[in-house]
């Protein structure tokens, strides 16, 4: 099978390594870089407590160009103040000076730093100063090097999360693949913590910005797995032309490169839920019949984020008053007499009461893998809005209740 | 010791017994009695799906006049259309026939109906019907029958939970003692499931209506287990009179007799906290330094309400990044370099960093029973708000993983 990596697209190249930031000796330090500048933009986090990188990221994003991202995993560099500012700019100048030929220099804004893990703690320096010169020299745009970028960011997730796709524009072949880090702490308002999808297309930054934003709102801000926004949150598109398509501006074009930008994260944040700490299961929640988008989401979020609905799922349980009370109380206006609550495709409330739906029948649908609930709020409205999410599990609480110490 | 459950209150008696609904055979259909017609004024779910008996509780309540509560646990009659409210109708008709001298009768409406338990299930109203005659038959004012009505109403809580106070007013003493039940399907907006406080004040209904909606929004809706609101929610207080005080009506004795309540509530919400399903600790969470009233409540809502704080706090863990990072999200304003973090009397965060707080030290406070979290969202704001929650365990999850099935 052909590379569907990061580093499948022309033009990037990426590397990770263990500096020793994580004590279980994991990769720690990863480093993506396009030989050419990439046309570039980034969505972070609406936490008001925000990362030095958060802060930083920002400010470099602003020209819309980027060389590379340069991201350890371990330490997130929160609640750092002056020092962790510092710190993130160290990582982005050591980045700039590493990865040019000697005598050339680069500016320190070509660099996106990230930095995920615990918050409240100051970046190890020594470690990350050794580390860079290191992950530079392994630099590769070998399938093993995108697959090690993609290991080096993640921190309780299980799995890594990669995504591909190519399309072809004006006779030319695009080609977008992405990772993303993302478990704990993940909920709506930049749902990923870390993502990063790189493409060869050659797009004008406006389009692509509209892109990133479409594209966002309708993937990794529909992800929750525990409905605790990130201060880290950040998901950064690199585009570096090297397809040569006409450059993409608008019409058409963009709506194309648009969708298949969608694919990729849309596939990204469907991981993301099922690889939710501790989780075993994929859940797709479903609202329908809202008076506005807004309600829709609300409800949508609700049932998505409710302890009581996400132990029921763990445990197969065919509990679907939970579902319809999670709509209830979410402020979302609702006609519950016209109200409709579907467990996969079984119906099992209607026209205010209980149908005869078999029990049996829909826990055996809860009990399988990929669960989709669905609501129908019954205001004869026509807005809809869907989350992924996942179960709880007694994993979730070992996981979390001893993350730090 | 004297009688300080609620058949201490003059002219209240009560009864629990098992008819059968709970599988368990512990008991499910309790009653309380009040002599005379009482005062009533009571709080109901704000969820938009509610159940039959909160329907038919609402239009009894319209008069402010009582005789008694009926309540089964083991099934919420919620999501059950028609036939649900008949079913609540037919629970108090049956109670006011049996509470009466043979030839006397009863209005329907002087009794206020409750059910708490599984939703979307049909009240098994033969069992309800036998139960009626035998709890009826078993009322008394002594302390076990009051313990027996505290028992009565519970479903997953693991201890029953009740309050008691007196206070003089005019050379009177006035009795106020209640009990309730929340202990999953916890959160504000009335976060109690259900709460029943007697006394023998003379008061009138609009006092009444006034301290009973005070004194709900500082302790009851102060309550988060699980942020799910529940269909069922109920707190009543019913005021017969029998303490042959001047009635209250307003003024003096009107803060004094809310006070009083507000002990009694605030007490009874403490004990839901700390009972909560699969809890471990009383978790206090208080905002201070806030814009306005609704952002404290936020910002309080959202530590409350996060997984990651509850496992960190399960887990003894001085995790406080997790704390900080939730006040962040909550939408509530905030100025994250004048804001404060403190947990027990420790301060953590500071001047945008850490301080060099002792982190076994915050493990120690940390690993208590009782745990304060501080949070000033360093606005110069004057605005507070406080919270109480539980930790969130395995235990938690092996409750709900399981429940109707």
């Amino acid at each position: 099978m052909p590379n569907r990596s990061i580093t499948a697209v022309r033009g990037f190249r990426a590397a990770a390594v263990a500096c020793g930031i994580k004590s279980t000796g994991k990769p720690d330090l990863a480093l993506l870089v396009s030989d050419r500048p990439a046309t570039a933009a980034a969505v972070f986090t609406t936490n008001k407590v925000v990362g030095a990188p958060i802060i930083v990221g920002r400010s470099h994003l602003r020209a819309g160009k980027l060389r590379a991202c340069i991201i350890n995993s371990g330490c997130a560099n929160v609640c750092t103040g002056a020092r962790g500012i510092n710190d993130a700019r160290e990582m982005c100048l050591d980045t700039a000076t590493q990865i040019v030929a000697e005598g050339e220099s680069l500016p320190l804004t070509s660099i996106l730093p990230s930095s995920t893990g615990v918050i409240g703690r100051y970046l190890p320096m020594d470690k990350i100063r050794a580390g860079i010169p290191l992950v530079a020299a392994a630099l590769g745009d070998s399938e093993e090097a995108g697959n090690a970028f993609s290991l080096g960011i993640l921190t309780t997730d299980l799995v890594p999360k990669t995504a591909f796709t190519t399309l072809r524009l004006g006779g030319k072949t695009i080609t977008i693949a992405g990772c993303c880090k993302g478990s704990g702490m993940i909920a709506p308002n930049m749902a990923t913590m870390l993502a990063y999808i790189a493409t060869d297309a050659a797009i004008a930054l406006p389009a692509l910005r509209r892109a990133i934003r479409g594209v966002t709102d309708r993937t990794f801000n529909c992800v929750t797995v525990d409905q605790h926004t990130s201060t880290s949150d950040t998901f950064a598109v690199l585009a570096n032309g090297m397809a040569e398509n006409r450059t993409i501006t608008s019409g058409a074009a963009e709506k194309k490169f648009t969708a298949a930008l969608y694919d990729v994260a849309d596939s990204l944040s469907q991981q993301i839920a099922r690889d939710g700490e501790g989780a075993t299961k994929l859940v797709t929640v479903k609202i329908t019949g809202a008076k506005t988008a807004h309600d829709a989401k609300r409800a949508a979020e609700a049932i998505a984020n409710s302890a009581l609905v996400k132990t029921a799922i763990h445990g197969g349980d065919p509990n679907w008053g939970r579902f319809i009370s999670a709509a209830g109380y979410s402020g979302a206006a609702m006609n519950v007499e016209k109200s409709v609550c579907g467990v996969g495709k079984i119906v099992v409330f209607k026209n205010g009461r209980p149908t005869d739906a078999d029990l049996k029948a829909v826990q055996h649908t809860m009990q399988q893998k990929d669960l989709t609930i669905h609501v129908n709020l019954g205001t004869g409205g026509k807005s809809t809005h869907r989350v992924y999410t996942c179960d709880l599990s007694r994993e979730y609480i070992a996981i979390n209740a001893d993350y730090t110490t």
